[in-house]
């Protein structure tokens, strides 16, 4: 199953980082961004960019995630450079996750299914329009929203990530309020997660439907942590939003198994910061994700 | 506004009915299917058939309400359809209203918001990627994940439909929790859309962020209703789903306004329904359009 994969991955490199591929196409370097006058131009920019720190990470971390919204902002291209991005990263070994919050019910969520955990008959043929490992969803629709995509699974050779207690300061305005049986929102989200997954428990103990748990809460996680033995976490919020490896601790068990944490701008515009001054960007991305591994280790493990 | 525009449309057409393009590729018909063995032929094929269709009633409704999955699946090909689709309703003088139900937050969000109802800057130019007068959003992530769409919405130009009170069957497990102060969580989202909404509220009444409240949970739309005076209604369920005209007339107030009611399958395959037999596609969908504007109109100001 592909959370087997996943944590197999984490435990060959040591290290439980996704590099988030939210490039902005602001991130680049001037040299990269230099007479970029139309989409497609951004757009290829951007996937030369992502190219280049794939290369320079995909030895040291497990994983990326791509986060979509940066691609559809640039329209068709966008979407071509997206794909492509995903390819890529396959092809260099990595999980693939695409962050793209998708829900809807029924038949429109097996289309989002399709596009993204499986694949879209044409005809005689079929294909597989924007191919990942694992698709993060939001879980507000309920089961009816979240069982087309189990059923495109393909049998745990596919996962997905539901939003469970978000990294953003306002995530408790929704997911923290109590409900009449004491229980928060949150927690009810985080049940419905391991009743989804209890049919997709792989050989790790971990099932292939993971939650979105952010590192910016670790109260929250750690009651999540107890709560959802067999799920596994997606950790945002390390780094520019503040989470440190220390908060987001409580997202692991005692084996140091239990979730993979993601920075984005902290590796993409490592380049910028004064450690790593002088450094291409690529080279100063593979730097960021070493001393990422060293700090997530040091807490997790310490 | 744009929630003004949508109000005047729709009384000018007397018809509170916004056409789904939720385009499957089995709908079309045979003769359109012939043949297509390849993504980009699907997605020309489906771009064919939703201009035919916007322009057999174009004259008749205000709006059309494209969901994306339906050409996501078909990757860069069928989001080359969409935009098209997008493009083409728009010339025609219709509201162009995109079912993604996005989320995000922060800087992620407003790549969404540029992405649907703003525009991306490249270099000196800026590009309009999907550009649509309203999107669904979803509001799980809390103020985060909405303000970020209201700041693009360019002062009422643009507006959301935030997923208050979703039209299927499991939409309660989570929706229909009773919080601890005895309001259901499906209330307090539509108290944090009266709220996301002050600020944009047009000459109308209405405010420029709107509500998905499905057409099949009577009971808890007539809530709805009551508890958001300033909101319009985006309604899906009617017809496939199993909505009734009668169902439905709790989302409109006594002055016959307050939401415009979705119907996807119901009017691209009406061709295959008994009672248009032998129609072409096109002409069996306006006729479709008709029919509902009937049941709908005799509901709510019968």
């Amino acid at each position: 199953m592909i959370v087997d994969t996943l944590l197999k991955k984490i435990e060959e490199k040591d290290n439980p980082t996704v590099v988030g591929l939210d490039t902005s196409f602001d991130y680049l370097p001037e040299e990269m961004r230099a007479g970029v006058s139309c989409a497609d131009g951004a757009a290829e920019a951007v996937y030369a960019f992502n190219k280049k720190v794939i290369d320079a990470v995909a030895d040291i971390v497990p994983a990326v995630k791509v986060q979509i919204a940066y691609y559809e902002m640039y329209g068709v291209s966008g979407m071509r450079a997206f794909a492509d991005t995903l390819r890529y990263a396959k092809e260099k070994g990595l999980v693939v996750i695409t962050d793209a919050k998708r829900n809807d019910i029924g038949a429109t969520a097996e289309c989002y299914a399709k596009a993204y955990l499986g694949e879209t008959a044409v005809g005689d043929a079929s294909l597989r329009a924007f191919d990942s490992d694992f698709l993060t969803v939001n879980g507000y629709l309920g089961s009816d929203g979240i069982k087309p995509f189990l059923s495109k699974a393909q049998n745990g050779e596919k996962g997905i990530f539901v939003l469970v207690k978000t990294s953003n300061r306002s995530s408790g305005e929704l997911q923290d309020l109590k409900l009449e049986n004491g229980k928060t929102v949150y927690e009810y989200m985080g049940q419905l997660v391991e009743e989804w997954g209890s049919g997709l428990i792989g050989a790790s103990g971990y099932s292939c439907v993971g939650a979105v748990v952010g590192a910016t809460h670790p109260a929250q996680a750690e009651v999540l942590r107890r709560e959802m033995p067999h799920t596994f976490f997606l950790i945002p919020g390390y780094g520019a939003q503040g989470g440190t490896a220390q908060d987001l601790k409580v997202c692991f068990k005692q084996d140091g198994t239990g979730g993979i944490v993601n920075s984005s701008r902290g590796i993409l515009c490592a380049y910028r910061q004064e450690t790593y001054k002088g450094l291409p960007f690529d080279e100063a991305a593979r730097q960021a994700c070493l001393a990422m591994k060293a700090d997530l280790n040091a807490a997790i493990k310490g």
